[in-house]
């Protein structure tokens, strides 16, 4: 497939890289057209990029990997042309640090997630939140962490949500692996869930883990 | 060790019952003398019941099993003079289900979560925030979940801490599943965590799962 991942940074950058390996034609895209980690990016993989906008255009899937208090004026920059009837995966954290740390997780409107105001503001997008409650390394090579642990899916449409659990699979998440949560409002606990991940990678002294949901039998 | 358990919902009963099974002396403490189901409750199990001062009064440690919207209510009536210098175990979930469903989670003050605002209100009281991430069943039988899945502590005294762990080992809970966060303010993603309990509950079509971090090799 074409895709774009919006986002230089190392969520954009790993998700970029590990779509491309997985023989995906994908675009890098930043504000700018001469982004310079986007062109080292590209120089290092083969890879394009070009601007929000030159990368939505030809692309089937847009992946919106920019920090999530920005990702609106991005996606807006890309184009709502560029994004209509088109998959947006949507792996973004809204973390708010002008109050110190720990972050706070903004919200939108009254209350909802980034997910949900992405969506609302592109309402012919077809917007999927996943992906978010792991480190970069986890995303694209999740067999690091051993065991059957999960990645999340939340949307309101059913064929989006099959393309990007297609695309979690190209990545190497499993089937077992993969928890559809239901509609984008369950984008919002997905979101919230950065705070639990911070205060475990504390606890843990690492970024690399994950969680995994079992059942009583 | 002599234990008032606030809170006559299904929460509290199950708390009073499984740490009255391990050989604790437990009362059940709710807001007037005659309540219905803690009188049934102690007439099942041959345990004590009382107002919420009654059972706090002659504890050791106590347990706020109380609804989160009115914890600080039962914890003024249960005494400060009562929680003073014990361990003050809080399983509240501060649940909001004024605006529908799915219900907000309360924060306080500037933010803060229910233990914080419990542990300001009651400067004395050593609080811990634990076992509010599973449904009542699973927090006093964590074998009928497979695996090692997890709890958490959170609070600012380490001591506290110790005595609510071995409260913990008594309704069944190993050592190797329970994850110290740190201090109390940890309880922030801890309670916000409902959220994704409550989606994971709908995805799954049940509330007898639990959370298992696993971290790379």
């Amino acid at each position: 497939m074409n895709i774009a991942v919006l986002g230089t940074g190392e969520v954009g950058q790993s998700l970029a890289t590990g779509l491309a390996k997985a023989g995906h034609t994908v675009t890098l895209g930043s504000r700018t057209a001469d982004n310079a980690s986007a062109a080292e990016w590209a120089a290092g993989t083969g890879g394009r990029h070009g601007t929000f906008a030159d990368a939505a255009a030809s692309a089937e899937v847009i992946v919106n990997a920019t920090s999530g208090l920005v990702s609106v004026e991005a996606l807006t920059a890309a184009g709502a042309d560029n994004l209509a009837g088109k998959v947006l995966v949507d792996v973004a954290n809204p973390l708010d640090f002008s109050g110190g740390f720990p972050p706070r997780v903004a919200t939108f409107d009254e209350g909802i997630s980034l997910a949900e105001h992405i969506q609302r503001t592109f309402p012919d997008a077809r917007v999927v939140k996943t992906l978010c409650t792991v480190n970069n390394a986890v995303m694209v090579d999740p067999a690091r962490v051993p065991g059957t642990h999960n990645v999340f899916l939340s949307g309101d449409d059913r064929d989006a949500k099959k393309v990007t659990g297609g695309l979690l699979g190209d990545l190497g998440w499993t089937l077992d692996q993969i928890i559809d949560l239901g509609g984008l409002p369950t984008a919002r606990p997905i979101e919230q869930n950065i705070l639990m991940w911070l205060a475990l990678s504390q606890a843990l002294g690492t970024y690399d883990f994950n969680i995994s949901v079992q059942r009583a039998d």
